[in-house]
């Protein structure tokens, strides 16, 4: 297993993680790995990656949730943070080969910032079917 | 493998099984555990919980569908809850380490039940890669 | 680890891949299966699948899509397809035993296709815990 940090840069954001990921799988064997964000406004799933399509990404999620007064006790603007990061989910599998993940061709591993900029924790945990 | 049972109180309701979980997990070594809960009508993810932040989640995942007649055959007003349960999905796998959870600080897994009072059972499958 | 090809035959449609599944399934043992879908216009979940209920699946989740004009550089149009395979996921984790899922009576894997007709990889990985 290892814990990687994510360094996000602004308020809402996405992060592709794939090359963390790659850099985690051992160079021989295949398995699964998962991928793990121990926050609760962040979030981690796939998506296909060209200018612009992080931004949509964003503005779709936002959109999402309704203006309203929320009962989220520290602070109620934060509430769309965590709702938006429980619907999307903390963690995704992948299968993967000799240090290769087994995506599709435009497919990538990202993690979604709802209240950067801030520093996440990320565990990556191959397992091994064959070697 | 372990199954545990759930029981649920309301037609909708945040549960958190994080202590459930906990006490499936083996005391030494590390790994992933996978939760999976085998109903239609209910779903696992992980959340922050704060009083009143279950009702805010709960709130805002009514508010995604709307009034429509659905096809549903047996009930079509039983038809969100079966597609709320598919947007937030079945299963959510975490890493372990020697009896604990490596969720974040605030990190809660939960079942989210949308057609209580029920008992559900929900699967907890650990697999160590170290010991 | 098993590559299954599923076609589809409509622009969005439900596809239920339950029964390609367990026919990847070793025979005697049991643990977890994860399913991984190698695009990013398909999604993979669990659902309820009555005459009907896939439909209202697709409506719903055309629904939370907005009317804008999307950044995706090479076909805007295309962009609520990649939106809502991020949204649903790429990958869902079930319980196994002696060549059977452990999914709920009424309970389905199923493929959500966006962008069909097309053939779709599918990634089938069984680990086992027991034997």
């Amino acid at each position: 297993m290892q814990q990687v940090q994510i360094s996000t840069g602004k308020k809402r954001e996405v992060v592709d993680i794939t090359d963390e990921v790659i850099a985690a799988l051992p160079k021989t064997g295949g398995g699964v790995v998962t991928m793990f964000v121990q926050h609760t406004t962040a979030a981690i799933t796939t998506a296909d990656l060209d200018p612009g399509t992080d931004l949509d990404l964003l503005d779709f999620l936002d959109s999402l949730v309704p203006n309203k007064n929320w009962r989220h006790p520290h602070n109620p603007a934060h509430a769309p943070d965590h709702l938006l990061a429980s619907l999307i989910g903390a963690s995704v599998s992948v299968p993967y080969q000799d240090g290769q993940l087994l995506l599709g061709t435009w497919q990538r591993i990202i993690l979604v910032e709802f209240d950067g900029p801030r520093t996440r924790n990320v565990c990556i945990v191959p397992f091994a079917t064959n070697s």
